[in-house]
């Protein structure tokens, strides 16, 4: 067989190094459609000049255009037979990626169990984004739950590797960038790190309907191979009759709708965790809140801030939906992401 | 509140400076992008060797481009409780700009006026585009009419601008570029300034149905964030019960199409005024016609044609649709644009 | 008439020279734009580093964007009217194309028939692509059938040009690349040229649901103006009520498709002949597969795969589809494209 139909659970094992193919140079052309496609505003990503006033050499690539750029890769050889994405941990932006740098891929496997039902199991690998220099950019722990080809296959014995809650702000790598002459008006907003307090919560008040071709142009873009965002003839018999859109779509356009109340804190440091909590289809409309989680002083201009972002469907985040009674997610809550951003100090 | 829901009519006061979010680094990705939804042919725009052969270092980005960009960025301080953007006068595209230049927009409230009913007002701003160098790009003046936010907030003493009824010929930058290598075939037509004659019509023949999807795309690589055209699940509950397409869609769908007819006259000098004279929507099929209103001889190698740009949709162009007999826009007319542009001269 | 209405089968004659409109300069937008509405995964077209590493200067763009962007061109002045696009042959991938290259093209028309109805006729062109040196890049034939303008205009002397079935192994022009380093874990897939058979087939296994907005939009990007592409008000009164897709798109498509089992065959070399065998429409999911019809030893590094494309609608490609008893195309087969393919060899 020359075509490649994915990995099935029982070719995972744990110390499995996988090298994903197709490696990408990111470009000003991927940046225009990343644009087009969120509608990002975040200036240290839209504008050289912006960029260059912070000490950098031009705007870097959004860290989340990196991230699903390099997630991209893993799909074909970790995640084409996954029934779902469970989550994520130890996500961690290490050096800036800038137009030109050419991205590729390679994961570890580093957990396993098979499930009770004997038909699929969680496989949990550990992806590392590297650039034309073999430097480290990005690396981030993902778990997804994947069906057996073969139902009589022994179950392996199971690993579950150790995951940090989030990533400690000691391990955050703070921004080489100074902050100094941090343009707020350009940058949309006057809020500096000292004016955000932990437990606050911001409705972002934009929002964006998703249509079919958007999310596939995104997604194709990442060279995200998973069927279920492509294919409508299939999906018409599937579980939800309809193609599903790539959760990393929900995260870049409720991230684009953060820039309302967060214009500052572009850049992204580092990923705690993250739950797809409902699917999301072309036609829904995408509001998003947030809540600061924590912060932490990180280096001479910048501080983190530790921030919840919930996105909804069909459903203002005026009063900040999350989940029910039970703990629950409420049926609207399509995503759950907590990360770290880092923002200028006023000083 | 950190999340921005934009100014009201009384958050305005002539002389008001604003410096507009989010500077822009248009580059090469945004041309493609702008090519892919618009279909825009200019051969000067297009084509780093045809823009050589006429003097210039590359391809300059479409004026109508920088002009979207521009008017993106003020969307948030000025139009977003807009009710409509009520028209566009003395425009003049100073300088042209390149992929690599960073655009910024900066805004000067010259006028403004309560409405009778207490309820809403109309605001003047001239909007200035400067590049990386601070030089000058494009200027023009916009009026829009704005919600109040507090009915009883008292009515600011009333100041309207004098405004030209259009760009004066002896105004124009001529475009600084040589003339005398005009390739007419590869640039798509052998019609120079000379062979069009005033109140001479074109019917442009070519259409293009718009798609949610594609405005969409656009608006947001303008980084334009006017909710009307991005939120269905609210728009559902508005006056058409769906998102209206960005007035700027409809002019530079129109531009392009009328490509065929005027293919060398790329480069656009003025703006004079502009109508968006009906509502456009995913689903419709545009249409344009041409009116050559007046014609100016502006340098060794150029002259200027004033045009009237008229969109329509859903209707081909053939009879030149414009106005009923009372002077008003006929329904499937959406455009209504009146602007300069360079053409080479045979000599 | 300043518009252009295109040409119709009168006026054209044999050795008829035409300089094709609008050039182009193929940039790193494009590329992008291509990936995220094609969703191509070949390593060599998609990483500056892995093409740098083949001893070239950095990745070139895929042929087929080439040949879209030098196709588009010719369609305002070779098939405007036509009824139908019958057949490509002889065509020859030259030189390769980076971005910054500006393209423009050429056609001759060698040949031409009246059908006997009187009504249309059969006209063959040879056109050619060449870059801001003057090299040609690609020269194809097609032939189409175009309407007559005056059905009493009288019928030309048919002349049928000689086309070669297949482009000779021997006149491939070979990929001035190493295939030494060429890094098969990073390109997708192990197999070399010496793993393929003639007679072997190929299920793609992945599928593309297209939408309307995506042909769209690649179909302008390549600056095609074909109505029939764009306009639903006018088609909609059409034959078949809606837009058909640019047949450009689907060989797209089907090629990005069949990355998964031909990851190595990135390069195209020559385009044997091509069939749209039933028209496509949004809605609809592209499947594909691939047989191998011919191998041939072609350079140190490379040998060449002659392989047939077969693109099918709304049908998986498990059992392979393509022709009934009588030889007629299946209903959902959209595309029968013949064409050569570099791939290393093993050695």
């Amino acid at each position: 067989m020359k075509a490649n139909a994915g990995n099935f659970f029982e070719d995972f094992f744990v110390g499995m190094q996988i090298v994903h193919a197709t490696p990408k140079t990111v470009t000003e052309g991927d940046v225009a459609l990343y644009t087009g496609l969120t509608g990002s505003r975040y200036a240290l990503f839209s504008a050289d000049r912006f960029a260059q006033d912070c000490g950098l050499e031009s705007a870097p690539i959004d860290p989340l255009l990196a991230f699903h750029v390099i997630f991209g890769k893993t799909v074909t050889d970790i995640s084409l037979n996954a029934v779902a994405n469970l989550g994520y941990a130890d996500g961690m932006f290490v050096a800036p990626v800038y137009p030109g740098d050419t991205l590729r891929s390679v994961s570890e496997v580093i957990g396993i169990k098979e499930n009770s039902n004997g038909k699929t199991g969680v496989v949990y690998v550990r992806t590392s984004g590297v650039n034309q220099n073999d430097e480290l950019v990005l690396t981030y722990v993902r778990w997804v739950m994947v069906k057996k080809r073969d139902l009589d296959a022994p179950a392996p014995e199971a690993v579950i590797p150790e995951l940090p809650a989030n990533v400690d702000a000691e391990n955050l790598v703070a921004p080489m960038m100074d902050a100094e002459d941090w343009d707020y008006e350009l940058a949309g907003s006057p809020h500096a790190y000292e004016d955000y307090t932990i437990g606050e919560k911001i409705d972002h008040y934009d929002a964006f309907t998703v249509e079919e071709a958007e999310h596939q142009i995104a997604t194709r873009l990442y060279q995200n191979t998973a069927k279920v965002h492509f294919n409508q003839h299939e999906q018409a018999q599937g579980r939800f009759g309809k193609r599903l859109v790539y959760g990393g779509v929900a995260i870049s356009m409720a991230r684009s709708i953060a820039f309302n109340g967060l214009a500052n804190a572009a850049q992204i440091l580092a990923i705690n965790a993250g739950a797809h909590a409902n699917p999301l289809f072309a036609g829904d409309t995408v509001y998003a809140w947030s809540e600061v989680i924590d912060k932490a002083d990180i280096s001479q201009g910048f501080g983190a801030l530790r921030l919840r972002l919930v996105a909804t469907k069909n459903l203002p985040c005026t009063d900040f939906p999350y989940k029910d009674e039970d703990g629950k997610y409420l049926e609207n809550v399509i995503l759950d992401f907590d990360y770290w951003t880092a923002i200028p100090k006023r000083g």
